[in-house]
């Protein structure tokens, strides 16, 4: 009984680690295209930006690793091109076929195509692989660029305006939707832009990237797709946001065939409905998922709340379920909250947090949040995420008991000054 | 139509502060025996240790405040000596009677009461009022003391503990029970234990405060016990754990006499059995809950699931619902995970963070959980209070969206880490 996982990043390396535990006795073989596996994607603006010293300490596990101690095949450089599903195989690009009994696709995603004519600029660079951020950094050294153009406003592209400023670069953001992260939050936008300008970066929202060719460096951060073309050619139906459709037990249409990560669907908690979020923590999650049923057992993955968190020179912007605007879109009657409170007392260094909480005005459901400042962040944004798993209601919200000592926390809790404000409004 | 406020510190304030947002028309009268009102007792030791300057800055609202911005009457030294429920009114102790429609007894708490020779040395001190911390802050700066003996393993003699050695003493906790902070934890007391010893404080657990009037000064922080005289010469109701009893609407067996904060029992979350549990977040809580309702609102207050955190040497030490041993006293089968992960990337300055999680074995209910560390411990517990709100299932924890971005976590938050390993042993 062989399981064989394709890609060998989150999604793909969690599947192989938890079916080794479901199933001691099963084979398990990884195959990545790339020739290093278990990096850490998300930490590749701060090698850029030089706070990590070398590209290696990126690299979480090793193929070595997981032979010796899981007892797990990891091959680097095995580029598969296609699954025949009626012969349980896959075909590698040199011709080699491997037998599988299950499959796990674990393909990722890419950087979204820019602009052909962008693309092709010799100062233009994605972030999206190791060697990406090689590349990068060598231009940086080499080149020494003095102004660069970021083109779209996600994760990627603050996080990579962040480092490029932080390289002494002049920074100017282009990004095409009217919004920052992907998230119709008009409040949180014009926050983040505040922040950005005081750092002296340029934001341009609703703009297309035209004349950035003239800038000395160009980054393609427009957003990520899913990598699905191998799954669709072998018949594994896609779903409506174009990712791979699964189950919550992350089987795709074809019966032994899962598939986790960026790559893959999830639930929405709060809308019902499938949503493609690519981030490392659901690709870890989703993975461990599908592993699990891979191996043999009955494991399901409830979904997930979007919550992300992403640091803008310093300043956490961190948020979970749907904004206002998104709620509406959604056919809820929103209700919001925002409230700008202290992390911790003045005397332990609190700074100001701004929370905000939104709800349905006919249920009083909770439906999102979004957390914004220098401290407390994360912490805040998590109370609100635990809350949405569990479909709280405001008043419910109220009453948390939540923990306080000034080196932490002040007495009223930030989320629970929000929840208060919230209650008087729903 | 006149509420009466017995108390002008959290649970006093809130109720009013709150009484008054419910009924613009309302007289509310605050009558509190000390001469300030609403000073965070809870910044009494960082003012001890230097890090709050001035005693005045721990004051956040005064009485002229709460009659210009509130409509609220506050009287300081107005000290009630008695209640005569059948007249609904109270008797000053100049003789003074004060009628009242409602009644809120917020009365606190005061240090338990210690051994009577050690009460009586010159060298002893109490640290529950701002007369006290100012009184002890004279008695260091005047007389120079060397050593120092503190009874009392709570958070105020941790804390003291803290304040003390900053400013240069050597420092004996001695505390009668075989764990700190009241919390029947093995681990946790040694993780604590550690900590002090590296700070250069003896810890004496199990042993009575003997000998202590070979000190140059003794902090007696052996607990603190409800203000319940007043309420009980009134005939109201105390519980079993000696605080005042009240149901979910903070009425006391005395219809239209609410009780709240330190003088009263509060439900708690897991046992759903009352408790006395007296904390500053608690007390402002049940004040709101006990002021709407006093002022003819509805409102009721869920519970509480003994949420708390302490600074240790620059550790935070938190925990909420029932520890392990906690657990079994209660009549549940405890299963308990404990790990230790990183609070964010290495190179963001993550630091080690020990998270156990406790849940039932037949039910697979959370029960409650300690997290230990120097970075991230109140965003972490927050989570595990939270979840218990809601009676998660440990298969629930382990699916939480939780935020992730180097700057401020781990791809698998700490709390996952637990909850994963909890789900393999229950």
């Amino acid at each position: 009984m062989r399981l064989l996982v394709i890609g060998g990043v989150a999604a793909g390396l969690s599947a192989a680690a938890r079916a080794r535990r479901v199933d001691a006795g099963l084979e398990i073989a990884v195959l990545e295209k790339g020739s290093t596996i278990s990096y850490g994607a998300c930490g590749l603006p701060f090698y850029v930006a030089g706070r990590v010293r070398r590209a290696e300490q990126l690299i979480v596990y090793t193929p070595a690793y997981f032979a010796k101690e899981r007892n797990i095949a990891v091959r680097t450089g095995a580029r598969v091109v296609s699954i025949s599903h009626p012969r349980r195989e896959v075909v590698l690009d040199g011709g080699e076929r491997v037998h599988y009994d299950r499959l796990v696709i674990a393909t990722g995603a890419r950087p979204r195509p820019a602009d052909p004519a962008i693309a092709a600029l010799p100062q233009a660079f994605t972030m999206h692989t190791l060697e990406d951020a090689e590349r990068l950094k060598r231009f940086l050294s080499e080149k020494r660029p003095a102004r660069a153009a970021v083109i779209g406003a996600g994760y990627i592209g603050l996080e990579a305006a962040d480092a490029l400023r932080r390289n002494g670069l002049a920074v100017t953001i282009v990004e095409q939707s009217p919004h920052v992260l992907g998230r119709d939050d008009a409040a949180l936008t014009a926050t983040v832009r505040q922040r950005l300008e005081r750092f002296r970066v340029e934001l341009r929202l609703g703009e297309r990237a035209q004349g950035v060719e003239r800038y000395d460096l160009v980054i393609l951060a427009n957003g990520i797709q899913p990598n699905v073309e191998l799954a669709a050619g072998a018949g594994v139906e896609l779903g409506r946001t174009g990712a791979i459709r699964v189950d919550e037990r992350m089987e795709t249409s074809l019966a032994g065939v899962y598939a986790a990560g960026d790559c893959a669907e999830a639930m929405h908690l709060v809308t019902g409905r499938p949503v493609h979020i690519p981030l490392g923590t659901t690709a870890n999650k989703m993975g461990r998922v599908a592993g699990a049923n891979a191996a043999g057992r009955r494991a399901r993955f409830s979904g997930v709340a979007g919550t992300a968190i992403v640091s803008v020179f310093g300043m956490g912007v961190a948020f979970t379920g749907l904004s206002g605007a998104q709620a509406r879109q959604e056919g809820f009657s929103p209700v919001a909250a925002r409230i700008t409170a202290r992390s911790r007392a003045r005397y332990f260094g609190g700074k100001p947090i701004t929370v905000e909480l939104v709800a349905d005005g006919g249920t009083r459901r909770l439906l999102g949040g979004s957390v914004l400042g220098e401290d407390g962040v994360a912490g805040a944004i998590n109370v609100i995420a635990t809350a949405l798993h569990h479909r709280m209601r405001v008043e419910e919200l109220d009453d948390l008991d939540l923990a306080y000592a000034p080196p932490f926390a002040m007495v009223w809790d930030p989320v629970l000054i929000a929840a208060q404000q919230l209650s008087k409004m729903v």
